[in-house]
């Protein structure tokens, strides 16, 4: 059957059955928003990505065991901006246990039930009373049209919030999936952290609805990147519950998978274009590589490169560097084969430098969504990644003195 | 028996037998030096380590099959800078081969007895007649007290020559070592590249020279990074003339290997503090590593991070990063058993932080020589690298216009 995924308006409410809330709990000292809420009327699939960092943060030990031990349902989703709790020892892994637990209380469900996410400072201590303090109020503004509320509650230093939503059709019913993300912005300034939270009325079995999770996240949150950096608090997390009537099996996951893809690459777009210092949203397509495996691997090692970054904020078409950092990412590659393009410019192939485009590529380079692409040479696999061009504002921002 | 190294004056030709030159070729369009010439008086030991990148350039292709045929010998190093004869194709490589033929006739000896480097611009044609006069203009200039001037015709945007020297004993003999590098210093603004060229009149069969080399380059310039970039030219050579009458044999080796690994380490900090935009030399230790390479994975993950770079940069303490990038970087890691330490006060300690030594910390950082460490906490190897600060300096160099 086809797929057909139709963008729409709205983030994390809007799919049938879903409430949020974001309000301002006093975490963050100069008083904006900072603890969300995210509610489904009845009980959840839910899936989960978690960073891989290894110094993982509270929150993330806390929601992987509520998981397990739910079995992969979920009623509430509690997020807070303006701390990590991350590094903070017992007394963090406490303080998110108490959370779920009054949330928990507060909807009326089992606290293995509520998830939780943070993102700020890392090292210092998430102040349950505000936290609790915070959850009564949320929870009388719980709303299907606070979505917008709640992404304004997650962010830390984005520029603007992220929401994304999206439906789609399979046999003569239709369900919708929405999100909302927060970016990699420093907080105050600290670990730049990438949290997804995405609902959707379909009702999909736990196992497909991680398998769709899994995938849709490779292509589109995992394959962005601003600075390279993989924080402690990273996760994305899906609920589905079934509102719309609509059950995805493994005949129609294609199109739950598309829809779902779609959104996230949304929500991803929209993290890169609001990268600290970003002025650019860069595509970055590696193609002629070995394995999907080698071609990611290349593209991550462009877009994470500080001379690729500043060419480009520079608006400077230095293909030499492209091909000096695919051949420094430790993947297969054959110089006399390989060719760098920059839109549909090609600036180097057969060996040799084609500089009379050079111009016409820097012309190019003025735009604020560019691509870049190079082809390693040396077989047919494929992978695109994104990122944002390397400001001085960048180095600013992160450079200012946080104590 | 006891290794003694002692630093001495000079560079390349602080060792008997060696004379150096460098002169202006117009390689350059400003009309600053840019090729330098190193002649042994007698045939030479030679070993070298070329970059990993696999888009090598023309001379590095050259200096390799030399190399080999020559079976580790040579007389002479041809040096340019202002461009890399990198991405030149079969032209590139005949220019190469030219100017080792020139040299070689210059100096009397067969062609593959000369080693070419070049740095600078990526995938423009190096014009040998320029190569040809400033050779002929070099060789009349050859003295043992042109080491300086060598020095300076190789550097690009290099903010000064970097030049080292030891003197070591063995047996009642000694015998000295000197050398000379460039930095990763953009060149109008283009790849980074790093040549070091180093000498001794030590008698070194050619095995354990290249033996020597390869260790000592592992611990010093393999061991310092300003972003992480390899180029398509990195090189580092090294001749042997004998003429000091020591020779080096399996017994004696420690001592030649540590008189060397001081010189290459000198080399390789001068570069870090002349790396782009650099404010700061700083020296990234972990310890409590699994194996050696894993400490070195990590200490890796942290000079190449921009978010560790920038908060050096701003006199920022921010353990946090520190523990993040260890806790991302791929190696066995361990929270609650990790320490982070800047200078030698302990910020992170048993799963918690001690903030309340981050005031005495940020006053530290405004040192321009600074340390952090990082404990991994799960074995007992350790690895040193060095690197500099993120400054938007590094941006405005690199964002600059080539064409």
């Amino acid at each position: 059957m086809p797929t057909i995924t139709q963008t729409i308006p709205g983030g994390v409410t809007a799919a049938t059955g879903f409430r949020a809330a974001g309000v301002s709990a006093g975490i963050k000292a100069n008083g904006n928003p900072d603890l969300a809420v995210l509610v489904s009327d009845a009980p959840a699939q839910a899936a989960a990505v978690f960073t891989t960092n290894k110094a993982i943060a509270a929150p993330v030990v806390v929601s992987r065991q509520h998981l397990a031990r739910s079995g992969g349902v979920a009623r509430a989703i509690v997020v807070n901006s303006g701390c990590a709790n991350a590094c903070t020892g017992e007394e963090g892994l406490t303080v998110a246990r108490d959370t779920t637990a009054e949330a928990a209380y507060l909807v009326g469900c089992p606290a293995e039930q509520v998830l939780v996410a943070s993102t700020g400072v890392i090292g210092v201590a998430l102040p349950f009373e505000k936290v609790r303090s915070g959850l009564a109020v949320a929870m009388r503004s719980l709303g299907a049209d606070q979505g917008p509320q709640a992404a304004r509650a997650i962010m830390t230093t984005d520029p603007f919030p992220k929401e994304a939503a999206a439906r789609f059709a399979i046999g003569g019913r239709d369900a919708a999936i929405g999100g909302m993300a927060k970016g990699s912005g420093m907080i105050e300034p600290m670990m730049a952290t990438m949290l997804g939270f995405v609902t959707t009325d379909a009702a999909v079995p736990q196992p497909l609805l991680q398998r769709a999770l899994r995938e849709a996240v490779h292509d589109t949150f995992n394959a962005i990147t601003v600075d390279g950096e993989c924080s402690t608090n990273d996760c994305v997390m899906l609920l589905a519950n079934g509102a719309s009537g609509l059950s995805v099996d493994d005949s129609s996951y294609g199109a739950f998978a598309a829809a779902l893809t779609s959104v996230c690459r949304e929500l991803a777009l929209g993290i890169v274009r609001g990268g600290e210092g970003a002025t650019k949203l860069v595509t970055v397509t590696v193609t002629g590589a070995a394995s999907s495996d080698e071609a990611r691997k290349a593209a991550k090692a462009i877009a994470n490169s500080p001379l690729v970054k500043t060419a480009i904020h520079g608006g400077d078409p230095n293909w030499g560097r492209l091909i000096a950092v695919a051949g420094r990412a430790g993947v297969d590659f054959n110089l006399r084969q390989a060719r760098v393009t920059i839109g549909t410019i090609v600036l180097f192939e057969d060996g040799r430098p084609h500089d009379e485009s050079a111009p016409e590529a820097a012309n190019y380079l003025k735009n604020d969504d560019i691509s870049v692409s190079v082809d390693l040479g040396v077989g047919s696999a494929a992978f695109t990644v994104w990122t944002c061009d390397l400001s001085a504002e960048y180095v600013r921002i992160n450079a200012e003195y946080r104590t």
